[in-house]
């Protein structure tokens, strides 16, 4: 099958917002509780970091363990990889990911103060000053046939939405409301005239949207 | 991860039935129609057998995608193999699934009449005389450490649920009915006291029924 561009396990709240305000090096999500926006994925048996034994291997878990399959490459805006912003004042932190990020690929980070690339475990950070076009252009090359997955968060979404360089598209809506910070979009009915909508309930409580071009 | 064993897109008809009756080389499902009865998974695009391009990336398109995900071998009845009954009367036919297999793993058919194996493009197939138990143990060594699919159909199924060797189980309920031919189950709650049960209703008109043990 020909590379795909795919958003995957993309979780906003009922509002529409991916993250909250005021981001942090202790608050990734800034106001916002990621245990609880992504409690519905953290309960599954193939959630990446799980450190116990168990979990779910409902309906969340496929669309859990499906994160990995055919990707070759991701691409994140800077602030998922940490939260600086203009110059960075040295090279000496790695990012939120820890020693064992859970990309496993290639991994593409969007900025305008690029710094060399390194590695950690099996995941290779490179940082690019580029458009949507151009940094897809590289993520595709380096996926090798693969996916390219756009992880985010939802200024980078956005860009690769306005766009037009997403094929597929997988959003959670946490039935927790946030009220202010990045948003994603007012209502899901925005994308329609671009995208077929599914919307699917979960017994954990997250409506998956699942989107794919028309 | 521990390997598992798993049965993943299985489908029954609203009553229980996962075939029909009057199997025959024409008609593998007997007076069950394969099409109608498997119409949620043929319209998704990663369908295995999927001639033109298109088809949905909804739900039921990620329960068709995870088919061969983490998968090392399968386990089939003889049934699904074939529609001849006792000895075979020669070797000369190579089963239902075509030079490219869809399994794409050694796949074991058991049979009280064994015969050569044999490879069609990346799936072998071996034949054995074995209790679930003891093929079980031939499937997880051919795995190498993934999981192992029970490929069906009904009594295959059953037996390896009877000697409770199922870890996860995924049946799709098609809205038609059958009426007579191989039941798997007069109701899915025959199996609540050993499984939890995740129940989805997809927009394309099955029920997913996710099973994980208690």
């Amino acid at each position: 099958m020909t590379p795909m561009v795919r958003v995957q396990n993309f979780t906003v709240s009922s509002d529409g917002y991916g993250s909250g305000t005021g981001q942090s090096h202790e608050r990734p999500f800034g106001h916002a509780n990621p245990a609880e926006l992504m409690s519905w994925a953290i309960s599954t048996a193939h959630f990446p970091n799980r450190a116990a034994p168990g979990g779910t291997y409902g309906l969340d878990d496929y669309i859990v363990r499906d994160y990995s399959t055919n990707i070759g490459a991701e691409i994140m805006g800077r602030n998922k990889f940490g939260p600086q912003r203009g110059p960075w004042e040295n090279h000496d932190w790695q990012g939120w990911w820890g020693n064992e990020p859970p990309f496993h690929t290639p991994v593409f980070v969007l900025t305008h103060h690029p710094r060399p690339s390194f590695t950690l475990s099996d995941t290779t950070f490179h940082f690019l000053d580029a458009s949507p076009k151009d940094a897809l252009a590289q993520a595709l090359a380096a996926a090798d046939g693969k996916d390219v997955r756009i992880g985010g968060g939802v200024a980078t979404v956005r860009q690769f939405l306005d766009a037009d360089l997403i094929d597929t598209m997988h959003v959670a809506v946490a039935p927790i409301e946030l009220g202010h910070g990045e948003q994603l979009w007012e209502s899901p009915e925005e994308l329609v005239d671009r995208f077929h909508l599914e919307r699917v309930p979960s017994p954990s409580g997250v409506v998956h949207h699942f989107f794919w071009r028309r």
